[in-house]
């Protein structure tokens, strides 16, 4: 490259998952046609994510305080726990408006392939906060993965020792707008299972 | 969101070109991942690259330096200049090293639909470069786009009056690995009409 800013900023961006050269080359270019003051401000934004973001010592879920506003929320039903592998989990959830309970992110699912066992996920977290009482049901919104499989059953084999504790999983359907034509077999086989007569 | 710092984020990011609000959360996810070494260094470099990046005041390719290190090249031939779009053609064609000749950037082609009107580009830098004396030949290496034709079709108008100067185009043709199935019937056309003899 002739210039060497630009082979660095090719650099670090292709470093990024799912930006090769080509893509990295495309936003350079267009860095060059955003305001400088735009282009500080995207910086500033990333770098103050960084060093400042915490992870709710609750929940785990990102937060700017120590506690996020979910947890700190007096309004929601403190009595049910929604378990989820990830922050866009609770973003998608919370987008429905439907859920009022609060969550515990996992941080993952146990992946013994990526080397990822139950001590790196958040789990000792959330059983702590259920042996301080008042939790009646966890609902387990883990994807339908080989590993996220996993993760439910060694869950569900933690969680059992609480008495009186609802299990609840998210149903497993034909999604709205799915052509029955394309979907799997498993998913079609567990939304004759759980089929529901009409009112 | 539960955190502004991951909202700011995620909505300057999505502000870059093919990166919409899923890509910036995943993108986010990625820099809380990294290092935070790693991500200061590349909002450093990309801080710089907007800061300090200059336009070669010859062929207005990008540079660090006031003339890009292809014009200041002694050992290059002068003589030629190839005029490309855009930066990422020169690169493109750099990385043949086949070419020895100098290059000329217009910064985009002709396009009345985005409102690109030749005064937009760097034609007059290019005329005036030729005007200068000592160019033998010009290569137009502008893509087959109806935008690309119209400028074709301008710079040939604006570069005839230059007495002897030798203008050619880049090939036509079906490119290696194209399968002639897939390929459209102008470029076939053309690649039939500029057959060569196999010595």
């Amino acid at each position: 490259m002739t210039s060497k800013l630009l082979q660095d900023v090719v650099g670090e961006l292709s470093k990024l998952p799912g930006i090769g050269r080509r893509t990295a080359l495309r936003l350079a270019m267009h860095l060059l046609r955003m305001e400088p003051e735009s282009v500080s401000d995207m910086t500033r934004s990333i770098d103050r994510f960084r060093t400042d973001i915490k992870y709710c010592r609750l929940c785990n879920n990102l937060s700017d305080e120590e506690i996020c506003p979910i947890c700190a929320d007096r309004e929601r039903d403190h009595s049910t726990i929604c378990i989820v592998e990830q922050v866009a989990d609770v973003l998608s959830i919370e987008n429905t408006r439907q859920y009022k309970g609060l969550y515990h992110v996992l941080g993952g699912v146990i992946s013994p392939m990526q080397g990822i066992s139950p001590s790196d996920l958040k789990i000792d977290l959330l059983l702590d906060r259920i042996a301080q009482g008042g939790i009646r049901e966890v609902i387990l919104a883990i994807s339908t993965s080989v590993e996220g499989e996993t993760t439910l059953f060694y869950l569900m084999n933690r969680l059992k020792r609480f008495e009186g504790l609802k299990i609840t999983s998210i149903a497993r359907g034909i999604g709205f707008g799915d052509e029955l034509e394309y979907v799997d077999e498993l998913t079609i086989t567990q939304a004759l299972r759980n089929r529901r007569e009409i009112e």
